[in-house]
C-alpha cells in the first residue's frame, strides 16, 4: 500500500449527512520527522458528536475545515517510529481521522497517542474503555452522583454511552430504567445489560411509561437525546434531581432550531440541576475510570457490545447509522486487523 | 371594624389574572384558641410566584383551593394573642393572605410567624429582608457562586429580587449587567443600584447587547424571566457558567406551553449548569442572610425600593402590575398603618 486513502470534508451538511459531504482522495503516505510516529489506522470510532464537528460553529473543538480529513478517534498500529517511546507494531489509540495513515507527534495534548494496555482489544479501547466509556463514567458519577436506591433514567440507553452509564448506575445500587428504540434493543438492555426496566420510545408513550416505571420519580436522568425525551423526563424528576446533559442526538441533524422543553420550570419546583460536560476535561483522571471499568468487565458486571462495519468506502454511511438508530452498541469500522 | 374583608379565589385563571378570578367576601373576624394569635394585615406582598399558586397543578406548595382566601405573604400586627411569645401590637411577618385578619398558630412550620426586628419597617420585612431578598441572596450566592471579577447577568433586574441579586453580585466584586424594560428602570439600575451596565429589552436587541456588554462572557446568569431572554443569555455563557433559575415570569400567564431555549446544548459545550431552587429550603439559615443584607443596607452598599399601592379593592389589580412590568421594585399594598 503506497497511498493514503482519505475522506475529506467537502461540503458542510444541511440535515442528515450524505456521501456528498465528503470527497474521496488518495494522498501520499505522510513522512515523519524526529519525534513523530506514523500510525496505520485499524479501527475508526463513530460518535454522535462528530456530526457537530462538521458544522462551522464555535464548540468545544474547532470545526473540521473544508478540505480537511474528517476527524475521528481511531486505534492503529505504529507503522514507523522516530520516537523512543513507541516501536513499530505497538497498538495505539489516537485521533487518526478517516484515512489509512496519520503522522502523530506524541505529547501534543489531547487526545494524544496512548498505547493500548495488554489485553485490551481495539474495539474495547475505542468503546467501553475509550471516550465512550469514560463519558458514561464521568457523566454519571461526577455529575449524576447516583446514590444506592435512587432511580436512574437513561436515554439512548442501548447506545454506546447510555448502555455503560446505565450499567454503572446498576453497579452503584440504583434502580435503572432505559429508553431505547425497538424491541431488540430493549430486550438486550433488560436481558443482557440487566437494566431494571426499559421503555421503547418507538412503540410506547414515554411520559406515561416513565410515570409507571419510576414510581419514586427520577433522581438522575442521563440524557443523550434531548427534545421530547428530555421534556418527558423533566415531568418526572424528583426533588434535587440531577439531569446530566451528555448529548442531544435528536437535534443533531435538524435543519431548523429545535425548541427546548416547555417544562424547565420543573427544575425550579424540584430544586433540580441540569448540567453539561465534555469528557476531555476528565482525561487526566482516565486511569481511575479505566481501572474501574476493566474491573467491572472482568467480574462480569459490565457488558459491552460493538457494531463493527468494514470497508473504507463505507465510512461516510457508517456515521449515519448513529442517527438512524441502526447501530447496536458502539459504532466502529474496521480498516485492517493488527499485523 | 367587625368584618374580615377577603378576596377568595373564585375561578382559576387562563392567561392574565382578572378581577373575575376572585370574589370579594366579608366574613366574621376569626376567633382564636389557646396558642393562637389574631393578626391584622397591614401590608400584603405581591410576588410573581403567586400566579403559579392559582393553578391547579403540583408545585412546591399546594394550589390555593377554589373558595379559599388568596395566599400571600404579609406583615401585620398582633390584634389579639393567646400565645405567650406574642403580645398585642407586635409587628409580625406571616402569610396572611388577601384579607384583613388571619388566625395563626405559631410554630406550625413555614412561613410561620416572625416578629420584625427593631428598625425593620414592614416594606423591608416583605422586600429586601423578606422572601424577596432571601431569594436573591441564596440564589445568587449558593447556586450562582459568584467570584470576584466574574460577570453576572441578571434578568428582571429592576424587579424586587433581581435588583437585590445584582447588587449582591456587585458587593461580591463582580461586574454586573442587568436586563430590564424601559429607560426609567434602566437608569435606576445604573445610577442608583450601581449596576455596571444595563440592557433595555424593550428597546434593544438583548442578544447583541449581551455580546457587547459581556466581552468575557457570562459566568452567572440569574434568571427571573425565561423564554427568549434565557435563550439569549445561553448564547453567551462562559465555561462552567452557572444559570440560576429563579423564575420564568415570561411564561406565567401563557395560555399555551412555552418552548424552552433552542440552545440548551450550550450547557454541554460550556460545561455549564442550570439549577433551580425555592427559598423555602433556606429558611433555617435566614438569620445569616438578614444579617448580611441589613449590614449592606446600613453601609449604603445595598439600595432597595418598594412600590406601595393602597386600597383593599385594588388587591387583584395589583398582582397584575408584576406581569405588565408596572411595578417599580418590590410590589406591596398597604391596608393600614401600624397602630
Amino acid at each position: 500500500m503506497n497511498t493514503n486513502r482519505q475522506w475529506v470534508l467537502a461540503k458542510r451538511p444541511h440535515g442528515m449527512v450524505t456521501r456528498d459531504n465528503f470527497e474521496y482522495r488518495e494522498s501520499p503516505i505522510p513522512s515523519i520527522s524526529d519525534g513523530e510516529v506514523l500510525v496505520r489506522n485499524l479501527y475508526l470510532s463513530f460518535d454522535p458528536t462528530q456530526r457537530g464537528w462538521m458544522e462551522d460553529r464555535e464548540s468545544y473543538l474547532p470545526p473540521v475545515g473544508l478540505g480537511e480529513v474528517m476527524r475521528a478517534g481511531s486505534v492503529g498500529q505504529i507503522a514507523e517510529s522516530r520516537h523512543a517511546d513507541f516501536k513499530v507494531g505497538d497498538l495505539v489509540q489516537t485521533t487518526g481521522g478517516w484515512q489509512d495513515f496519520v503522522a502523530v507527534r506524541p505529547g501534543m495534548g489531547w487526545p494524544g497517542l496512548n498505547k493500548l494496555p495488554p489485553g485490551v482489544t481495539p474495539p474495547m479501547a475505542l468503546g467501553v474503555l475509550g471516550v465512550t466509556g469514560l463519558t458514561a463514567y464521568w457523566g454519571l458519577l461526577d455529575l449524576g452522583q447516583p446514590k444506592p436506591g435512587e432511580t436512574v433514567l437513561v436515554s439512548g440507553a442501548a447506545g454506546a454511552t447510555g448502555s455503560i452509564a446505565g450499567q454503572i448506575a446498576r453497579i452503584k445500587g440504583c434502580r435503572v430504567v432505559g429508553i431505547a428504540g425497538g424491541a431488540d434493543k430493549c430486550r438486550w438492555l433488560t436481558d443482557v445489560a440487566r437494566f431494571d426496566a426499559v421503555i421503547d420510545y418507538k412503540n410506547e408513550n414515554v411520559d406515561d411509561r416513565i410515570r409507571a416505571l419510576c414510581p419514586d420519580r427520577v433522581d438522575v436522568f442521563f440524557d443523550n437525546v434531548g427534545g421530547s425525551i428530555l421534556e418527558a423526563a423533566l415531568n418526572h424528576i424528583n426533588m434535587r434531581a440531577r439531569v446530566v446533559l451528555c448529548g442531544g442526538i435528536s437535534a443533531y441533524n435538524a435543519t431548523t432550531p429545535q425548541p427546548g422543553p416547555v417544562n424547565l420550570m420543573n427544575l425550579v419546583i424540584m430544586r433540580a440541576r441540569m448540567e453539561g460536560f465534555i469528557v476531555i476535561d476528565y482525561m487526566n483522571r482516565s486511569q481511575q475510570a479505566v481501572t474501574d471499568l476493566l474491573g467491572w468487565i472482568k467480574s462480569g458486571e459490565l457488558v459491552h457490545q460493538e457494531d463493527v462495519q468494514e470497508g473504507f468506502e463505507n465510512i461516510p454511511d457508517t456515521l449515519n447509522r448513529l442517527f438512524t438508530g441502526r447501530n447496536v452498541g458502539k459504532q466502529l469500522l474496521k480498516l485492517a486487523e493488527p499485523s
